[in-house]
């Protein structure tokens, strides 16, 4: 397949892209979004329900290994591959000095929450910050959670800065964005359990509440757990800090949390066998 | 004591400012560091030991609160008072939207390593994001340990960006930079224990390993910890993560093992009582 070029500003596709790099709103109405880089590249190659409509390459600053990459990706998923304009990809790119492919991806339907009522989940209340949504979802990747769903008032999941933090964990996990708390509390069938440096049962010193499944909602930094995300939880744990210093950043509180209870289980299956 | 007004780019403190508000070298040569905005300035307000040398105001936008609270340093840390130019300001200013306050700090001796060799400490290991390297100051603060000690190749520990992600954490532990892992090795009297997640024990599964003091070592996303690092270090942990996923990022991942360590402290100690 040839690869076609672009070089006008005034291309259909190119605006499209622009709305897609920086507008939260745009990705959210169109149901797409951009991968960019090798490694989202590789992880989207190693996830054939991953829909690329489209291959883009810089034209100049493309490295040897994202072109082949790129091809690659075009051929497996038959989507045209695109060579960009420098200026154009730079203007389309969230990263400066990147490898110099992209994708535009389909982005995945929503998980309803009848699917994962009884799976370990994670649930992002609030939290705006892209960075800390992408490690967040990394996070409950590597602690083996594989659903991550968030409230209105969070991220849009699938931004392209969301992917670049979450190197690929997107698509290890099932995303389902717009659940309200009530929603959750209505719905899921295991342990609503809220980090709350505010007050609840001491983490570590806790029976064990990860016997069954287990839904951690974590707020925003400064704000913490909404009252409506309190309500709708069935216990608020504390991380046992050190008194007197600045409570943790919501990054590193999900991991303690998120590894407590795989802690646990792991634990539990050790004793059990 | 009434505050001096700076309106010139040739002014030599502005100058002296915006080195150190760019230049890692220029703080390490200069032993002195920026710190911005209202919760920094606080929590050096809230520990006497710290040196500060001048305060300064943003003429325009600096907010009531900051206006206040750049008086009050500089009346207790017997300091001039500046008030910059709107322009000047924000060519020293590491944020765009900050609340208009800033102070000039010495940097603190860094604190020899016979000082600190029975305590728990956490050592960065060429950990070069000035992000990460704040949050896991911060992290280290909330875990409880006291000291951390990092490589020559990690970024300066109190250039502005790592102040301002540790969140006034770097006025609840001591600071030592530049410590070789062959030093580390020969000075410290507790466990050197590296993340490592080549391999090692598992971390959870693993005997108590922390009845004396342990001093974590982290090592950079990619890389992960050096082999000289590895070298100095008496044991391994791995964090049991899920099977094929992307690892942790280092923020994470430390996390995960200050708060086990903790954990196992804390059990102990309620178990002994």
């Amino acid at each position: 397949m040839q690869p076609l070029y672009i070089e006008s500003d005034a291309n259909a596709r190119v605006k499209r892209w622009k709305k897609l790099a920086g507008d939260a709103r745009s990705i959210r109405r169109e149901r797409a979004t951009l991968l960019e880089g090798i490694h989202l590249l590789q992880t989207a190659l190693e996830h054939p329900e991953a829909k690329l409509s489209a291959v883009m390459l810089a034209a100049e600053s493309a490295t040897a290994e994202a072109r082949a990459l790129a091809e690659e990706a075009a051929r497996a998923f038959g989507a045209p591959l695109y060579i960009l304009a420098e200026r154009l990809y730079a203007a389309i790119s969230p990263v400066e000095h990147g490898a110099g492919c992209m994708a535009e991806m389909a982005i995945p339907t929503a998980a309803p929450i009848e699917g994962w009522a009884r799976e370990d989940a994670l649930y992002l209340d609030g939290i705006q910050d892209a960075g800390n949504a992408g490690t967040l979802i990394r996070t409950a990747a590597a602690s083996g959670v594989k659903v991550v769903a968030a409230s209105v008032g969070t991220a849009a999941l699938w931004a392209p800065k969301v992917l670049r933090a979450g190197m690929g964990a997107h698509f290890s996990v099932r995303i389902a964005e717009g659940v309200s708390p009530q929603a959750l509390a209505e719905g899921y069938r295991g342990l609503i359990a809220a980090a709350d440096a505010r007050g609840g049962e001491d983490l570590f010193a806790a029976a064990d509440y990860a016997r069954g499944p287990v839904c951690w909602i974590m707020g925003a930094e400064g704000p913490g757990v909404s009252e409506t995300a309190l309500a709708a939880s069935q216990k608020r744990f504390y991380i046992p800090i050190e008194p007197g210093v600045e409570s943790l950043n919501v990054g590193a509180a999900a991991a303690v949390c998120l590894f407590d209870a795989r802690r646990r289980r792991l634990a539990r299956s050790a004793s059990d066998s």
